[in-house]
């Protein structure tokens, strides 16, 4: 039994990873600021003598005790951090920061969420480990992605200059129940368009491709890599990959929906691909997604009808 | 006349732009940390009513209220800003932070001395600022060129979320007098060799190439970028490209050694080439390089064969 900390663990993936290790009986601290997260996600388990939310900005200095951290404080949607995106650039730099010096100094053991952005609009298909990326650094959606590469550098250099534990996970694009609805993403966009028969909304002509996975496969992954003895950036995601047209049909047809498909413009710097190369985590957590894209897709688009059934 | 802070103002690039600056009658505020930089290079100022030197490190806030800012505190040479990685990257990144925090609250202009290092490894040549660059997020040169792509990424996020004033110079290699004699750049590198008559190290098969460009041209360059409305990326280098071993025979001649070339291993993640275009600051600027190399290098050697005489 352990005390792990999860920064950003009342966001969407914070909450299944929460879930899932408080199942194995650890005791669990949340850190989060709220800003795209919600109480409500962790507050089955606000009562339980193991578990501990503390409101708190990972920008900010803090002296805890605990022996593992998995550091996923940061807004993930494209609307999300280009709101500020300032803001965005401080909770991955200084907030990394704060989260090294502290692992630091108990000796435990840090796991950054990182993410299939840093390989920008790939050159190199599927994405490899060792691909270097092709990242725009002033774009906008450079305050997310620099600031998960510079991460990610910290992290090397914490490694080798002061021997904190690190461990650093490439995410691909992941859906599923506690998605925020207004999270702006494909899958949460899509699926509520859908449910609502309201029109589709393509941005660009719609070629462009990713690959979900569905969250419970992502949180395995994360408890393996943590757990085990691999160091190096390991990417976590599901090869199924789609285009965006294809996936509006999917969503449609999975829904019933009538909505109508309507194209608006793309918007800037959109990767036009992407898709994990996952030989290394097979290879080094004997891990791969278990879960098919249709069943994800059908668990999620139960969660969203709820989510609109309650709003009214 | 103006209020001008130049953050690393008593290093190689700095001490010649303080000289620059306090020439044309503005008022000087010099803040370094003193890791690479020298009282010694800014001493003839130290008593000029103009003239404020404030050792201060740029990771620490800072109040001032100045008109200009240059942000130039950051080793810049492999061997020193590999010395100590973490700082490195807190030097970009939380110094990066402080300064346009603080061109915020007084309505500063701010330059960022950015880096052909952004570009890394590149697979576009000569390099244009569009070219989004091949960098290794995790190798050993990592902790300066991501603190320097975050750096810029931080100077777009802070003009287009709270309007402050920016200007970015990617500096391709410059040399001449001040530079560190211990530097472990190759111009500093070979000349003392040189001059010694001690054996030329070339790293790897020398077939690598750099653009070298004269720390005047560099002065003026900057200058020019600060006070004119260009806002974005802007390449300052010489585009006379030479192979390592080319660069070696030419120091060898320029000095009459009798120096032997040996071969060393390559260092990682050696950019295989490397060369400025330089269309944007001749169409903004109105700049382009006016000294040429051999110029430059007599002028270089001169001092560097004073240093050694000093030291005895
Ligand atoms: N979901 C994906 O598809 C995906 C893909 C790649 C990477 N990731 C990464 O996984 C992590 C979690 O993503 P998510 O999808 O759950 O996003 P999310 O927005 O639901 O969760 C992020 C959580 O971090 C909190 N947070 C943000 N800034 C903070 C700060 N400064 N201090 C404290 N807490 C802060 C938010 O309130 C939220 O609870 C992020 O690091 C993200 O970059 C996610
Ligand atoms: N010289 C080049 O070829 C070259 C090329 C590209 C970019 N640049 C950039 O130009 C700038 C100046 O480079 P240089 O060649 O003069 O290097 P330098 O090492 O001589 O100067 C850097 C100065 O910054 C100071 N400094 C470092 N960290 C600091 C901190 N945390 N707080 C305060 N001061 C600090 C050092 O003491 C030194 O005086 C750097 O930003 C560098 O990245 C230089
Ligand atoms: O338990 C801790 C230890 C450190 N830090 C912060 O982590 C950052 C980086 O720590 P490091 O030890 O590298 O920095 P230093 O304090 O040496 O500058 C610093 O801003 C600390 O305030 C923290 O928040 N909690
Ligand atoms: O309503 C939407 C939301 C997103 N997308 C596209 O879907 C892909 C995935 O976008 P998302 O924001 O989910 O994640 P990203 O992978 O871009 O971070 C991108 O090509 C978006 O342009 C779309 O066509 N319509
Ligand atoms: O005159 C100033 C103003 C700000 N800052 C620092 O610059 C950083 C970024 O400033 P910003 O205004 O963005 O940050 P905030 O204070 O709003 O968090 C902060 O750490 C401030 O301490 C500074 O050093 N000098
Ligand atoms: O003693 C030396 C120092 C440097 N170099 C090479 O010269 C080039 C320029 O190195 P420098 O450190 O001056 O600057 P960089 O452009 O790599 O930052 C690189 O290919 C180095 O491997 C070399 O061959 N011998």
């Amino acid at each position: 039994r352990m005390r792990i900390l999860v920064t950003g663990g009342a966001g969407f993936v914070g909450s299944h990873l929460v879930d899932r290790l408080m199942m194995a009986g650890h005791e669990v601290i949340v850190l989060d600021n709220f800003f795209t997260g919600r109480k409500k996600n962790v507050m089955h388990w606000v009562n339980h003598p193991n578990f501990q939310l503390v409101s708190h900005d990972v920008v900010e200095p803090i002296m805890l005790e605990v022996d593992q951290i998995y550091h996923l404080a940061c807004p993930a949607s494209p609307p999300h951090y280009q709101y500020n995106p300032v803001k965005t650039i401080k909770t991955s730099t200084m907030g990394t920061l704060n989260m090294l010096g502290l692992a630091k100094r108990v000796k435990a053991r840090i796991l950054l969420t990182s993410t299939s952005e840093v390989y920008g609009d790939p050159e190199v298909h599927p994405q490899p480990e060792t691909y270097w990326g092709n990242v725009n650094p002033i774009g906008p959606r450079a305050c997310y992605d620099e600031g998960k590469r510079v991460a990610e550098t910290m992290m090397y250099a914490y490694q080798k200059q002061s021997k904190v534990d690190v461990r650093v996970a490439r995410i691909f694009n992941t859906f599923g129940p506690r998605m925020h609805p207004n999270d702006g993403r494909v899958v949460s966009n899509f699926i509520i368009q859908a449910l609502q028969d309201k029109d589709i909304t393509i941005y660009g002509n719609g070629e462009q491709t990713r690959s979900f996975q569905y969250v419970s496969d992502l949180v395995e992954g994360l408890i393996r890599l943590m757990n085990g003895d691999y160091d190096q950036p390991t990417n976590i995601g599901n090869p199924d990959e789609y285009t965006v047209n294809d996936f509006s049909k999917f969503i449609k047809e999975l829904t019933r929906s009538s909505s109508k498909i309507s194209h608006l413009e793309a918007t800037a710097d959109d990767p036009r691909k992407r898709k994990p190369d996952i030989t290394v985590a097979k290879r080094e957590l004997g891990w791969e997604p278990v879960v098919d894209v249709k069943t994800g897709l059908a668990k999620t688009i139960e969660y969203f009808a709820g989510v609109l059934d309650e709003g009214g």
